[in-house]
């Protein structure tokens, strides 16, 4: 008994040191280290976005993205992926349909709580957190998933489109299961009503995203100001690439915010030098949920 | 008895002069009357294609067209009908998703026969006569109807996307049956393997399309060639208007024939004035769908 003491004692600090160890740390990262994902979001929506998106993962700053499965472009985007095997594609689980003239439904086809008399996913403006069935709401996630490694894709993450699955505790829940299921890290902030959380379980300290205000300001300043901002810690600028020309203005029509010249500065911010730059003054290392997945979760 | 019998005579000489009447004559036209209907296929497959189909119904001499149900962009059709309640709009019973990167599939969520294991249409490249339960056929093409008409189309006619329908004497009479069920004429022509018909049913004498080696020399000649031959009766010439830009070029990569470039050149046509005067000149008839549905069938 009294050589078991000092054990015990030492089993707790070791545990209390493995869970103050910060999520920069544990990827073997300086503690002081501002780790920043820069991700593009939507990808399958459009051939517009697809077009936009791989050139700012090639050419940009942008690192990592992710993908609407139920969309009408996902095969290009899983041509884009066989083409690019390390590039950072997540999936974007999608449960909304939320443009004027341009309109997808689930995966699955056995999810009648989730779409309108059209059979289209709703636009977003219900709560799926009191309309939806769960078991609708899982099926059609793990169609989703299912047709996303069944089309050529690996994903390295989940997130969620609208935020649509953190609109109750249970969504929040399936949602987290499902990444650990997949064993894939999952878009988690402190912001949302969390459950209790395993050590395995990664939360991203600040997500960024521009609103309507700070687009009619300006995006420029907007991202200066965020990328001048950024702390020590896991960090996520949440943004939309695509060009500003017809097809995404038809999508988007009638919808200025995150509407086609929106994504259009989006783009431009991200694909500038004037970007690069402060990345490299403000000493911000990138860093991909793939980096992430595969030093954490596999 | 006696006087029966030139009674009997007198009603099989209307019948035999009623069967005799041409579709031009049934229609009110002289017998000599070369009635053309120009019409542009695939509506709703793309904005790019909506846009220039809308456009060439408007200012071109294109005046009707028909509609692809189960593709992302037919609430822009119906938001088109809808402010155009005259527009010559049918259906185009769709059972093929046949593009490389853009897909879609069944409105209908029971039709196994008809998908691919992504829950798509096929590309067409297999024979629906042997390989689709004529039950699913059935369904999808009702869902695709009541769709129409619950998004605010009222269709003046059906035709088949890629002719898939006309693969069996069965599905033709599905067609057929479905025409004659909701009143609209649908297209057909003496070179399919037809049932019989009544004397409600509608052939139209010639139908015209440009094939890839007419598109290979030059679309102008041969649709110049084509108005110049057009004989008294009823005519029609199926064409695809679309814009040779980005979103069109995504949607048919890999695929020249009936690409976006043969879009355009139909566009360009069809919006010329050259077309407009060889119609003027060999004093040719257009006429609507929906006409020859108002007048025959309703």
């Amino acid at each position: 008994m009294k050589l078991l003491i000092p054990f015990i004692v030492l089993f707790i600090v070791i545990q209390v040191q493995a869970q103050q160890k910060t999520i920069q740390e544990k990827l073997g990262y300086e503690k002081d280290t501002k780790l920043l994902i820069i991700h593009a979001d939507d990808l399958g929506v459009s051939h517009s976005e697809n077009a936009a998106s791989f050139k700012a993962l090639e050419k940009g700053m942008v690192n990592s993205a992710s993908i609407m499965v139920p969309c009408p472009w996902l095969l290009e985007v899983a041509a884009y992926a066989k083409a690019h095997p390390n590039a950072d594609l997540g999936l974007h689980l999608t449960l909304t349909s939320e443009w004027k003239n341009y309109k997808w439904g689930p995966v699955n086809r056995q999810v009648e709580s989730l779409v309108t008399k059209e059979g289209y996913f709703t636009d977003g403006s219900v709560n799926l957190g009191s309309e939806a069935k769960i078991e609708d709401v899982e099926r059609e996630l793990r169609s989703q998933i299912e047709q996303a490694i069944r089309v050529g894709i690996q994903p390295t993450h989940f997130d969620s489109h609208m935020g649509m699955l953190f609109q109750s505790p249970e969504l929040i829940q399936l949602y987290i299961n499902l990444g650990r299921e997949y064993k894939v890290p999952v878009l988690l902030n402190n912001r949302m009503s969390l459950p209790p959380l395993t050590d395995k379980d990664v939360l991203v300290d600040q997500v960024y995203i521009a609103s309507p205000s700070d687009y009619k300001k300006s995006m420029t300043s907007f991202y200066t100001g965020v990328l001048k901002s950024i702390q020590p810690g896991l960090n996520e600028i949440i943004i939309h690439t695509a060009y500003d020309e017809a097809e995404m203005q038809a999508v988007t029509i009638g919808h200025p915010d995150y509407g086609s010249a929106w994504r259009q500065a989006d783009y431009n911010f991200f694909t500038s030098e004037a970007c690069k730059k402060i990345i490299v003054e403000q000493k911000i290392q990138l860093i991909t949920w793939k980096e992430i997945r595969d030093k954490l979760l596999r």
